[in-house]
């Protein structure tokens, strides 16, 4: 709040503890009590580090070039191909996973679920337990997603053989990648395995990904972010919400599927005509084709990743790019399915949060009011929640707009100074799943990131500009 | 406004007419003007009717039953047949218009230009002018839709060979039917009449026909209410928008589409896929089967029917079942396409405004702020349209919601008492025709149904109960 938005009869403006009200108040003075905590949480060294940057023009510049960058990418879906063939690593019986590097002993359930699963489907392993020795004694490695211009939801497990999304900035050249969603309920990325899993995941490798491959040979590319804008104006956030994605989406491959036409093509569009998430997985890679547009611009601020393994909560700023930085993944509470708690439930996952880091899911939950009702809350939530998300972004998308904000532009790129600087952490929508191996999914909700994450990353930009002296 | 409602210090509140603030506020008087004019615009004989049914507590009942009814109704989709075969009237060389009745010499300029279309498509006449003259001429009849069961937008032209759309609810046996949606552009509803439009409207009839009709077949009916829900959740008002419905009626028609096939199917989807208004005229047909269930109720003043055929804008009420009450129909503004004003528009015509008889299009604003915006309104004032009509309301839906109004009910069952008490008009979305045959739509707005119409109803129905002595 600055000196002229006072009232001009205020007499005492209090920030942030509320010790003095008391006695303010016996006295009969007037007074306003301000929502203000010290930057970083009080630690006066990082919080020193976030107003050195802030107060740093060419830390502004480099983090309008990054904007600039991120907000301007041009995603086309333009085919899709088998994970080997697009990531070379993975012939060496190599998994990736979502989020940030991560060892078998300190894996999550769901996340070994998923990685036991890939094991069999890959017929690396022909039990459960051999599958689980072979990841423990390190036969089968395994990586980040983000390492591999990938992203993956939940437990993010891609393999080999699994079908993965193409999305290509044509001016760029830059591509992004993500596997296809399996739907809801028992699935291999809330760390589900049963065999009707594992055939599910073999159909999506041969039916599905041959009709599909097909019609977008048909097609063309598809332009995406006409597509999601569209979406945003149709009740998505495009991360816990895609229904409408999913049905534009389904109207563009539909002719296509038909003139292949037969049972296969018919049961292709009755897998994604039940799936309202099936255009997820594509809102991510378009998210992280946006996102890395804005990596490696020096001494910048932007975030370019959030994702989480399970255990860890990684994030990634412009400026250090490559460098995770991490935190205690957070338990998410949310609406539960019936039996199950947030006692049942794993700390958060996957790498969806690649959406939020794009300025779509729960920066943008003003366009989906439906999904804070899921958890309670009213569509006045909805719109405060994007208002205080735009204050730790460093501006808003040209084409991404939200109706009920008057078409205003989703907040877009996530300002780590902005976060330390107000103890704002970006808020997500996310999925909940099982913290045992096998289970699935138990519950969605609504979480955030930890500002830990975004300390770290400011201490550690701080001082590699200005020094360890700081 | 109840006087327990006027703040304390108040000194003078001012109903309607300013004359006397001036004075009072030369005195330093404190006044509140409150916006209020009487009740049937001063008509006296009106109001004393509006106020009798108002005070009848047997009218209240009557509208309780009849509004129960129309939010009960469960429309189903099942199934699709040429008009000739639902409406045998049609053999008799007899079209079908919106609105309430016409002569050919009342007739507006598009209304005329799909007579002549329908009439040519139907191999009735050979040229424009023989068209033109067997209609002048009484050699080709003409009757309303709503005589019929059945609604289509805009000019609303059923001819014997039209594929219908059959909507019916399966506790009742009630049905409705509707037309199949052109697209937009030079198309027959609008007016225009060339071999273009009538080239297409000969494929609905064979190959879009066969194709939704074996569609149809495979899948079972249809489920609409629940799909509308949704639609509602997705920026749809189901009037002027009917991009997320028709995505999800998309995805439940695309598999059987696809078993059947090969090129016809191919070019079924992407007929349906490129345009968002496909699902509009299922809408009537869901909402005439809603209004409908309303009708007949003794005594009742919920209103029915709202049509307009482009010369009168007619309504009906659930007490006086099959009277029209007409007034000239209003000339719409809003957004016209380039090149095109006000002046070339012809005034408001269609079967559509069905929808807002069920409680959506206009009413239910607050879940399109698209539609706002394209007439340059805000979203402030889709929630408050919607705020303002539930006044002139019975009630609320109980299953098609609006989550900017915090899942609110839309409001529905218009109280022909409470339009004529409060002079509030229903609030309408609507296309708008070139006013000349042959042209075609020229924009899209915003306008409100007359006055006057409800306060004929009002009174009419008042004589009827009360005597002619009123």
């Amino acid at each position: 709040m600055t000196p002229a938005a006072l009232p001009a009869e205020l007499a005492v403006l209090n920030l942030g503890i509320a010790t003095f009200l008391p006695g303010l108040t016996d006295a009969n003075t007037r007074t306003v009590a301000a929502a203000w905590s010290p930057p970083a949480r009080g630690n006066a060294a990082v919080g020193w580090a976030a107003a050195r940057l802030a107060a740093d023009p060419r830390v502004d510049s480099a983090n309008a070039e990054a904007l600039a960058r991120l907000t301007s990418s041009r995603p086309v879906l333009i085919g899709t191909a088998p994970a080997s063939t697009l990531i070379p690593t993975l012939a060496d019986r190599v998994l990736l996973h979502a989020g940030p590097p991560l060892s078998w002993n300190r894996a999550a359930g769901p996340v070994r679920g998923a990685f036991i699963g890939a094991v069999l489907l890959e017929g690396w392993a022909e039990t459960p337990l051999a599958a689980e020795a072979a990841l423990a004694s390190g036969e089968v490695h395994f990586e980040p997603c983000h390492h591999h211009g990938a992203v993956a939801p939940m437990a993010g497990v891609i393999s080999p053989s699994m079908p993965l999304w193409i999305v290509e900035d044509p001016v760029t050249g830059r591509r992004a990648f993500s596997n296809y969603n399996e739907g809801l309920g028992k699935v291999l990325r809330f760390g589900a395995y049963s065999s009707e899993v594992l055939e599910r995941l073999r159909w999506m490798g041969s039916g599905l990904f041959g009709a599909i491959q097909a019609a977008l040979a048909d097609l063309g590319g598809i332009e995406l972010r006409p597509l999601m804008a569209r979406a945003l104006q149709m009740g998505d956030e495009l991360h816990n919400r895609n229904a409408a994605a999913t049905g534009l989406l389904t109207r563009l491959l539909a002719p296509a599927l038909a003139r292949i036409g037969g049972g296969e093509a018919a049961r292709v569009l009755e897998f994604i005509g039940a799936n309202d998430h099936f255009f997820l997985n594509l809102s991510m890679a378009a998210c992280k084709l946006a996102a890395d547009a804005g990596r490696g611009v020096e001494g910048s601020t932007l975030c370019t990743a959030m994702a989480r393994n399970g255990t860890d909560f990684g994030i990634q700023i412009s400026g250090l790019d490559g460098q995770w930085f991490t935190s205690p993944a957070p338990v998410v509470d949310g609406l539960f399915f019936g039996g199950y708690g947030p006692r049942d439930a794993a700390p958060d996952l996957g790498d969806s949060a690649i959406t939020e880091t794009a300025g779509l899911g729960g920066l943008s939950l003003a366009a989906a009011p439906a999904i804070v009702q899921f958890v309670g809350g009213t569509s006045a939530l909805a719109l405060d929640t994007t208002r205080r998300m735009a204050a730790i972004c460093l501006g808003s998308h040209p084409e991404y707009t939200i109706p009920a904000l008057d078409f205003r532009g989703v907040p877009a790129g996530i300002d780590a100074r902005k976060v330390v600087d107000l103890n704002r952490a970006p808020v997500i929508n996310t999925g909940i799943a099982h913290r045992e191996a096998g289970v699935g999914q138990i519950g969605a909700g609504i979480t955030a990131a930890p500002l830990g994450c975004f300390e770290g990353a400011v201490a550690a930009l701080a001082t590699d500009r200005y020094g360890a002296a700081l």
